[in-house]
Formats: C-alpha cells, sequence, structure tokens
C-alpha cells in the first residue's frame, strides 16, 4: 500500500481527498492534519466515518512532517506554499499555489513564487514528475472545453457558473444559505484569479466571469470560441477524449448537466453553433470537487505513482 | 376607472398581470378569461383572491369579446395571433406573436405574421399608438444592458440566465423539479427565439445562450459587449437611465442579483471591464415575471393610455 | 409623523424593520443604529435605497439616545435586556429578552430577567402599554394555530420547518449553503427556546421541534392537537381570525404554502382531521421576518401608538 | 451471473434499480422493459449509459414475459397487481400493490386484493419466500424508527418531509419547480396511503403528515412516541442496528440529515428526549430512492436469491 497524508482535512477539497483515499485500493491514509479536528476521533468530522479505521487527527504542522508517499495539500494557497516538499513523496497542492509559472503573475494573484512544479490536467496537459498544481476548478472547466480547440479561435470568452462549494467552507456573507438560495450572483467579474491560469495554459487572454450559483456542488463553463467551427472543434475534442473514462463528448444536440456529474470525477463536453452568428460554443459541466479537485488530485497522484490512472475515482453518480 | 381584459389568467403571466391590476389605481378588471377556471371563483385560481371583489372566471372566448378598454394577451403564440382587436382599445401582447417585424423571420420562429403592432421597451424603445408588443423576458433583459450601447461595440455574445417559471407553468420534463433542483441546463443553445428578436432592435445578429436556473423567478442576463469601452459604456446606461424608477444603475463594482429584484417590476444594470483583455461586460438582473413580461406589459399600457408610466407596478420588494 | 429609532439595521429583523417603516404612511426613521454600518450612506446596506431620503446610519448606542417616538430593538438578547426604554416612548423588542416572564425560567434560557412587557401576538394576546416583546417566529405560527383551541386539546405536539433566514444573518457553520442545499436539518430537538414561550401563553408544557428547510424564508408549524375536535378547533379559529386582514383561515381541504405567505405579513392557517386516528392537525404558515418578525413589530407598534393596526404592513404579496 | 428483468426503467425506481443492477456483482439485466423508450438505445435514458452494454428497451409487456431469474416491477400499482410471476423467478414489487395483507384495506388504498407476498424491510420485517412486497419510502423511515420500540409507546405520531423525487417522474402540477422552490406543501394530510402501511406493520394507528421539500432526494422522518422512554429506545435501536451496514443509529445529539444519505441506500437513526414533555423523538433520514426504493429492492431480492444482503449496494455518498 502506499502511504498517505492529507494536509487540511476539514475543508471541502480535503474532505472529499479523505473520501477518494478511503475508496482507493491502493492508497492507505497514515496522516489526517486538521487543526480544528486535532485530537477528535474520525466521527467529529463526519459520522459516516465511524465505522472507518483511521488514524486520529493531528495538527497539519504534524501531518506535514509524517512519513509518507503522497502529501495532498489541502490548505491554503500561503500554508501550501510554505509546505517543503519531502524528497522522494509525491506532493499534490489542491491550492493555488504552485498553478502559475511566471513569477510576477503569481506573486500579483497568490503573493507566492511558483516552485518546479507541474500543472497537472492528465486529459490535456499532462503532468511530469513528483510535485503536482492541481489546476482550479473554473480552469478545469475551461481548459477541457478550450485546450485541444485554442488554436483554432480567434477570440474566446469564458462565462463559468459554480455552485457555493466553489467557495469553500469558510464562513462569508456570499456563502451564507440567505445570500445563495433564489440567487445568483456575478463576483470577481473579469478579475478572477483563475483567469490567468486558463491564459498560461492556451497562451492567450481570456474574457472570464464566474456566477454564484444556487447549488450545492457542480460547475458548468459556457466557453465561446469566436472564430472556430463546431465541425472542427467537435473532432478535436472527440479526438481528445474519445477513449477517456473522466471525460464524456455528449451527443449532437444534447447540452451537459450538473445533475449528471454531482458526485463524480467525470466531466460532460458538448459543442454548439450558433444558428445566428455562427459562433462555435463549447460547454463543460464537471462537479466542482470531484474533476474541479479531489478526483483530479487522485487522477494525478496515480499518475505520478505509476498506478492506474483512474483508481479510486467515482466515476458514476446515481442514475437519477 | 379603465377598464380590462385578461386572456389567459391561469398561466404565470396572466397571474402575475392580474397581481398588478388589482394593484393599480386606475385599472379594473370586468374580464377575467381562462379556459382551465371557466365557472370558477377567484379563489380556484389562489387562495389569497378569496376577499378580491372579482368578476368570475369566463372562457378565454368570452373574454376576448368583452367591452374592455385594455386587453392583456397572456395566451400562446397561436391564440394572441389570432386575436382580433376591438377598435380604440389597447391591446398589450405578452406572448411573442407580434415581437418580430419581418415577415419571414415571424413566420421561422411563430409561425405567425406580423401586424402593426409597436414594440414596447419603455425606456429604449418606446412603444406607439394601441397595439403594443410586449418583449420576451430575455430580449428585455439583453436590450436594457445592450440597447444604449449598440453602437459601440463590435460584436456581442448574450449569456443568459433564467428561473423556471420563465418556461411558463404548462408540465414539462425540463420544468419537473427533479430536472431543476440541483442542476443547471443550457437549453434551445444558439437557437432560442429570442434572438432574432434582440437582433431586430439593435440591428445586428447575436448569440445567445439561455440557461435554466434552479430559482423559482429572476433572470440575469451577462452581456459581452467586445470591442466597446466600459467607460462610454457606463456614460451612455446612466443617461439613459439616470432619471428611471425602474431601471437602476449599481455604483460601480457592484453585481446586480436576482434577490434584489424578485417579486418586483425594477431591473438592475451594471458595466464591468475585464481585466485581462479589456472586454465590457454589462450585466442586467430582472423578475422574468415583471420588468420581463407582467409588469412590462402595465407599464406599457400606462404609456398606451396616457396614465403614470409607473401606475400599478411592484418597484420595490423586501428589503432582505 | 411618528419619529422612529432602529436598533441593529444591519440584521435580516432590522433590515426589515426598516422595509416596513420606509412603507408606512406614519413612521420617519430618525435614527438608524448599526455598529457595522456606521457613518456609511444607506446604499451600503443595499443599493436599492440608494433613493431613498434616510438618515446615515450610527453607532446602536448613539441610535438608543435618540429623541424618537417608538424605538425597535433589533439586536441581540443582551443588548435588548440592557436597553433602558425613555419615558414615553414605546419600544417593541425583537429580540427574545422579554418574552418569558418567569424569572427563573427567563435566567435559564436568556440569561435576563424580564421586566413589565407585554406579550405581543394581536390576534391572540393583544399587548398592553408601551413596552411590548415581540414574540418568536415559531412562538407565533404555533400560537396562532393553537391558542384559540389550546382548552380543547389533551395534548400539543408542534412540528416546525423554518427557512435559512429564521437563524439570522450571523455567519454559522449551519448557516453555510453547502450546509443548507438539498439538505433538511432538524436542530435543537426538543430542546429549543421557543417551547417555553409557546408554554407561558398556552398554560401546558408542549413537545417541540425545529427543522431547517432549504428556502431563503417562510415557516410552516403542523401542531398536533390530540384529543381536541377538528369541527370544534375550526369553528374557533374561523372566529378568532374570520375578519383579521393578516391571518387567513383556508377553506377546507387547502394546505397553507411558503410560497403564499413569502415576503408578506399575512399568515395561513388551515386544519385537517386526521383520517385514521381522528387527531386534530392545525398548521399555520407565515414568513419568519414578516409576520413572524418585522411585521409583527409593526403591528404591535401601531396598537400601541393607536394607528391603523395594519399601516405599513405587506399584506399582499406576488400573485404566483 | 442471475438474469434480471426491470419493467418500467423510464421512472425515478426503475433508473435506480438499473443503477444498483448495474453496479451488482451478480446481476445481469437481461430485459429492461420500458413503453416510452422501447427501441431506444440505452443512452437515450440517459447519457451516462452510453459506455454500458445493455440490452434494447422492449415494451413493457415483452420484459414481463423475459427469462429471468429476478423481476423487479417499477410500474403502477395496477400493472404490477396484473403481473403473473412465474413459477421460480424471484419478484420484488416496488409498487405499493402487494404491500396491504388485509383485502378490504387493499382495495380502499389501491384497488387492488393483495396476493402471498412478504412484506420486506430486512433489518425490522425479514422477508420470506420469492415474492417480496418492497416498502413504500415513507413506511421505510417510520417502521425503521418505530419498528423496534413500537410496544413501548402509548400514542404514536409521524411527521414526514419528502424530496420531490418521491412523488414521480410524472408531471404533476405539483411536481412543477415553480411550485416546489422555496416552498413546503404538506399533502395528503392525514389521509396518505402509507399510514395503512405503517399501521399493518405496528399492529396500531398511526397520525401521518406528509409534506413536499424542496430538494431533489432524501426523506426524513420525524416520530414522536408518546409515552416511551428514550434510553428504552436507544437500547432497542441500537440492539436492532447495531450490527447493520446499511442502518446507522447516530451518537446522542447527532441529529440525522439529508446530506448524508442522498444517493445512499443507507439510512441514519437518531433519538431524543424532549426537554419539556419526556416526549421520545425518533429521527431517520434516508433517500427515498435509494433504502426507500431501489436500494431496498436490491437488498429483498438479494435476500430471496440467497446472495450477500448488500451486494450491490450504495452505502456511501461522497464525502461532504
Amino acid at each position: 500500500m502506499t502511504s498517505v497524508a492529507i494536509l487540511g482535512c476539514a475543508g471541502y477539497t480535503g474532505q472529499e481527498t479523505l473520501d477518494r483515499v478511503l475508496a482507493h485500493p491502493e492508497l492507505e491514509p497514515v496522516a489526517l492534519g486538521s487543526n480544528s479536528l486535532a485530537g477528535k476521533p474520525a466521527w467529529a468530522l463526519d459520522p459516516r466515518l465511524g465505522a472507518a479505521d483511521l488514524p486520529q487527527f493531528v495538527p497539519v504542522a504534524e501531518a506535514a512532517s509524517a512519513e509518507a508517499d503522497v502529501f495532498f495539500l489541502c490548505v491554503g494557497h500561503d500554508e501550501a506554499a510554505a509546505f517543503e516538499p519531502p524528497a522522494d513523496s509525491v506532493v499534490v497542492d489542491l491550492s493555488g499555489a504552485h498553478r502559475l509559472r511566471d513569477a510576477a503573475v503569481a506573486e500579483a494573484w497568490y503573493g507566492a513564487a511558483p516552485g518546479a512544479w507541474s500543472y497537472g490536467l492528465p486529459e490535456v496537459y499532462r503532468p511530469e514528475g513528483r510535485l503536482v498544481a492541481n489546476p482550479g476548478c473554473y480552469a478545469t472547466a475551461a481548459l477541457l472545453a478550450l485546450g485541444p480547440i485554442a488554436d483554432l479561435a480567434d477570440d474566446v470568452l469564458v462565462d463559468a457558473k459554480s455552485g457555493v462549494s466553489g467557495a469553500g467552507k469558510a464562513l462569508k456573507a456570499t456563502s451564507h444559505a440567505g445570500a445563495v438560495l433564489e440567487n445568483l450572483t456575478p463576483y470577481a467579474v473579469g478579475a478572477h484569479r483563475h483567469a490567468p491560469e486558463i491564459a498560461q495554459q492556451l497562451g492567450f487572454a481570456v474574457c472570464f466571469v464566474p456566477h454564484l450559483l444556487p447549488v450545492r456542488r457542480g460547475l458548468l463553463a459556457t466557453c465561446y470560441a469566436v472564430g472556430a467551427s463546431a465541425a472542427d472543434a467537435r473532432e478535436r475534442l472527440v479526438d481528445a477524449y474519445g477513449d477517456s473514462h473522466v471525460v464524456r463528448v455528449l451527443p449532437d444536440g444534447v447540452a451537459p448537466e450538473l445533475a449528471r456529474v454531482q458526485g463524480t470525477d467525470a466531466a460532460e463536453v458538448a459543442v454548439f453553433e450558433d444558428r445566428a452568428t455562427g459562433t462555435t460554443i463549447v460547454m463543460c459541466a464537471l462537479d466542482n470537487l470531484g474533476k474541479g479537485a479531489a478526483g483530479q488530485g487522485i487522477q494525478n497522484a496515480n499518475l505520478a505513482l505509476g498506478l492506474d490512472e483512474t483508481a479510486g475515482l467515482r466515476l458514476q453518480g446515481v442514475l437519477v
């Protein structure tokens, strides 16, 4: 078995990473770091863990110095930036600390200088080495839609919509249910830190606007690829994902839905052509905590460890 | 008092039109047409109407031949197209039957030839005469955002999101709560009939994609005006709506929210500039049943009748 | 005009009280207290207030010493308990500080000794004097259902369900949208502080269980009156509310719905008989922020001031 | 492998049964009946089935005459009542047709005479033989809470709340999202057909009131066991479910939540004592489509076939 340390178990990405680790045939949790849960039994995180045979929670700093084959960083950007990877261990950083390669850009958005980390979006940008920066949830959806067709378009706009778990478990006025229910809130309009991440991978700037949906989990990116042909785009996407067990290209005329990817590590991609202007519209739906976070983290760890790429993933939700 | 006939009281737009008529100081309902409610007492539509002094419901055909100063057509496109306006009466058609002026386009989208109806979006396209085509909900939001700045942009894309009441009260699989809750559904992607309506008013084609939100009411149009300057756009919009009691231009940096316009006939407009590409983003939020339907219908009737433009409107929702 | 000071404008009950004061023909806000908003313009609370001619926000302590005919206490229990009512002013306390008359019970639940305040649920327990304790939202619903029939039942159980605004605007893990959406959470099971309040008014103990609903606003109390006859209960309730503009007794067979009372100060009451056991079921739906808080506060103030009881109330929501 | 025929694949229970069959190591679908999908490929039901190797859909009548070891009846009561079980096959009826043993009661509620079917709620009422009536969703929750303690209570009331999928996929006004969102609807108050089912198993009449929640899936039964001691009730429930992999008795003070059982075949049970009256409150949460329908159906089939009781079940949802 491969030993695993998770830093930051109490947040959404930490919980979901633990979930996938428990379902993984080759991974075994040996250190569960959480400052808020340190010293508490497993069921303090969730009553469903009452029956699981888990190590007790320890402070994050203690988990950071555990002996483990794999470390998952499910902590804030600053803490992740400060983590010193042990020699030989695989480290997957689910924060944004190591996503941006350009030092000035990284400094501007995360106040952190990037190191020699590989960007890991396996279907489009396969990670290399043992230090992997896990993409942002919006960036994952936009890049699954646009990565394979970037050179076909003259201009690209991304209008994205995410469930509230994308904003994390921290208590904020904008995540209060009274502000979320029966509402739709655009935020960080034209100024979100996933924009430079998408631009870095595509090689050019994109206009990006995120909106907060009144749903618990799930994310849809509606991408406008001005100047691209829909037929060419579809061909490229089928080429890219035809053999994937993770990304599903939908039949012509079928649109992605959050409901079909919630609680899973799968993604759906669809291509449409606007009747009036000919603009190519590529949509991608995924679960922001699955393919958009923990699921992709496990996938990246699997690749770095030489395991089956989809081991431990939740690829199929319930059928309703 | 001005006498009113409503054709189609049992649907959402009919109910809301009745609501505004009851709140209107100058309008008095004299004929309430509804085939499903014909012969039933007022509270059969809603227990809250138990105390109201209302005429009994009659078949739509009977309401259509009533003597009334104003007719509100809250029926399907076909029925609205078949309605013969009495001489001298004001008629506001809340269906799509009379929105498109080009015969071929109207035929293609509604199977109906347009007559001599005026398009009534008072703040941007002031209606004339006594026959008024009430705009679609998406078109209203897009045109409030884009109408005053159409000539500033090289290219325009509209990504819109609407609550489920926008699809009407008819029973459809896509309106079943099991398909709506915890979901987001793009539909009629690049092929929605409000696209030609927006194009007609702006004078050029637009790329338009609607999405179904898991909310009861409320609509947001996120409009991308490529090539326009955000400062110019803001100036134009403040000029256009500075004196309006219906449309509110938000302070710099404040985004529209459904929660603030739900249950009202008001709209919110905001302008942003994308940091990476300079693209101007104009957003408009409104209640699809208020400013997007019944509220605007009353506003149009007020203008045609020479009444105070905002009489009977619900301009302020509860403050939470 | 009657001058009004609101202590605590930034919370839900404060916002809604301000809303009703602005809509009231006789009330004029002269002091708006909010520590978080002190010194800020009105639109900092809500962009919709941009056009209103309002005094600037001041610290709560400053508002507490304003000269005003009416004070609305929309602050926490401790702050409300510490407020010293000016001679001659009307004070409506929307917190729980003055609801419980028994000193030991009040101390146990609120850590506060009650003063000479009158409990104000106008339809059932008409307030007297100028110091009025505004009932809790759950208590209001339970007492509207049970107050008029208390002596008919051998035993009473109240199963209540409330929208998330009932828990206030404070940031708590249980109000995070990720914990609320697609969920239903029983809380304070058999141990909620509205239980002794209901018991005090009915004169005997009741079993009370509240549940948190995934809705923004609205509350339903399903009350089981074991041993009462449904016909007798209906007769009593029709007697009690037949002339009310606030409480609506629904026709036989029609159940209350949150949707019909949201955003209003009205309430709906219905009576059913269980087919198998003959148990009488009385239900009451109301908006926890309306009849359950601010609306009732205004109603109580109107009575204490000798104004029309329903002045300023929102008695009719939109009709959909 | 054990061959399976599903009658009625397009409804919610049919879809979920197919989901569990596909995940089952010993079951193989050989006939998929659906009149609406007959002749269509698997992905017409759901794009996620595109990759599955499934037989084409056939008319229900054709599936009913297939050679199969197990039949799951996911059709209406009438169709299920008319089905003639082949000799030697196991049949699990997910409709209500065979739940009520008393002929007059069955006739009154389902218009159908019961046959020699066994009621299958494995943890409390273990099924016998090869013809199994699968309990209703509300009945399952109420009986998991009350079955083991029925003799302890003097009187029992069940206040239940269910997500909209409990009402099926059929198009009804009450399942329209416009009627469900931001709402809570009591229905069939004191007159629901699961009441006689609960009464049959407990041996005495119960007062039962269901409410429709604005959630997609999940059900909570709040059961009031008047006269029972909470300590005794807890002891009985721990005895009953201590070894179960399906039903989890929660630690003292922890309430069940829909979120933890959604998408699973597990259930949560908790016991509380009302502080004021001493009433024992037992709550049970489950997924109405999981333990409340398809999951229990598979569990019953496993028992009838002599397979591992939990084979194919989804016992663990995602951890957030």
